[in-house]
């Protein structure tokens, strides 16, 4: 095997949500570099795989770790949560890139794709991604929260369902209520609203409410916020939690 | 095993991308339903499994019968491209059940999430989804064009990445130039615009151009469109294609 290195997405938590193509990306690995809980989701670690786990937050650090370790020689997985190209590990990797050691470029570097989250907190409930939509992280670590407040305003105004990643953080307790404010402002207070913490996992929790009841308290790092748009509504069934989905169409 | 109907996600396209989960929910079925080319992608039909294939845009009549087909007993796998819940077969189900049977909302449906394309699109050339970014169909036939005009200027208002699914149809051969010309006007004409036809299949063709030079011939049925944010950039590599990224950050 030659040098190389791929961004492995691990899909929403689940082993039963890595694709083939990622579990041979991770099994054909010589070292195997992340963040901790990530590297703790990985199947099985043979013995002869080198593990660098890393914190949280040093995205760019991991990033120039593993092109390092690529650049000599090595076969190299970054391993990612969901899918790595949405709000986790590929885009730090390309910034290492395109900012770093200009042999960089020549290595062999490939993106293996995965269920990224809010596909599995989708399907978890039904099909409130439907129709068309947009993601947004409501992180302000690496943009300002006046852009986050732009976004949210125009995906109000599009009618998006929006998904939002990176809704609640210890470091960030008020951004999300800020956040449902902004689109109470926008929006009617009866649009479906969707909280699932740890979606395609065994410990999956699901509440609905409207916008109107939104909350921050009932969301934590592990829980992805969606929010419907006009046309997004529940199917009543008795005893259980109601169906939730986007029709593709505008009139029903 | 009891009667179920399960949405079943199959990736972008290669048996590598279908996850241990939507293989095993497509084993245990008794009934394949979907579209003929889709249901081609199941790895193996076993000999007791009944396959139902129809045609394109009858997705209401497909989910009927699958229903009908679970309600009478079935253990039912509909069989969607991507993921289910983007653009794909899962709505179309929860609208036949909200319109059909009221029985049907006692039935076991789940959906079974997929990779879905602009995923695998983005894998392929670096992590253009890398900032925030919303998905649009371009398809007129289940909502209007004014809505579509609606959301790729609030898409292009936000500066979001802009993921077009339906970007061509031979049944819609004017829409995606209609599309660019309006982005055009929004948006700077160096923005990096991608082409990813079969992402994720060993047909993968990607053509990168700038949102001036875009034009809707370099698409057809099985391409993505992405339209990249302002800060969506190229890193150039001799000899071959440039990485695309989106930074995290505003600022870089």
């Amino acid at each position: 095997m030659s040098a190389a290195l791929t961004i492995v997405g691990l899909g929403p938590g689940s082993a039963d949500h890595i694709t083939p193509a990622a579990a041979r990306a991770l099994a054909e690995a010589t070292d195997l570099v992340g963040y901790g809980p990530y590297l703790d989701r990985i199947p099985e670690i043979r013995s002869h795989q080198a593990v660098h786990a890393s914190d949280n937050r040093v995205e760019l650090d991991r990033a120039r770790l593993a092109l390092t370790l690529a650049a000599s020689g090595r076969r190299v997985a970054v391993v990612s949560g969901g899918d790595p190209g949405v709000f986790a590990m590929a885009a730090a990797v390309f910034e290492a890139v395109e900012k770093g050691d200009p042999t960089w470029r020549d290595l062999d570097i490939r993106v293996e794709p995965g269920v990224t989250a809010m596909l599995a907190a989708a399907a978890s409930v039904g099909a409130p991604l439907g129709g068309d939509f947009c993601a947004i992280s409501l992180s302000d670590n690496l943009k300002s929260w006046a852009t986050i407040e732009r976004r949210l305003k125009a995906a109000a105004e599009a009618d998006f369902v929006i998904a939002l990643y990176n809704a609640a953080s210890k470091a960030r307790p008020h951004q999300l209520d800020r956040a449902f404010d902004l689109l109470r402002r926008l929006k009617s207070g009866k649009t479906v609203t969707l909280f699932v913490r740890a979606a395609g996992t065994d410990e999956a929790k699901i509440a609905l409410t409207t916008l109107a009841e939104a909350r921050a308290s009932a969301a934590d790092m592990r829980t992805m916020v969606i929010v419907g748009s006009s046309g997004t509504r529940l199917i009543d069934r008795p005893g259980r939690l109601p169906f939730v989905y986007t029709p593709r169409s505008e009139v029903s």
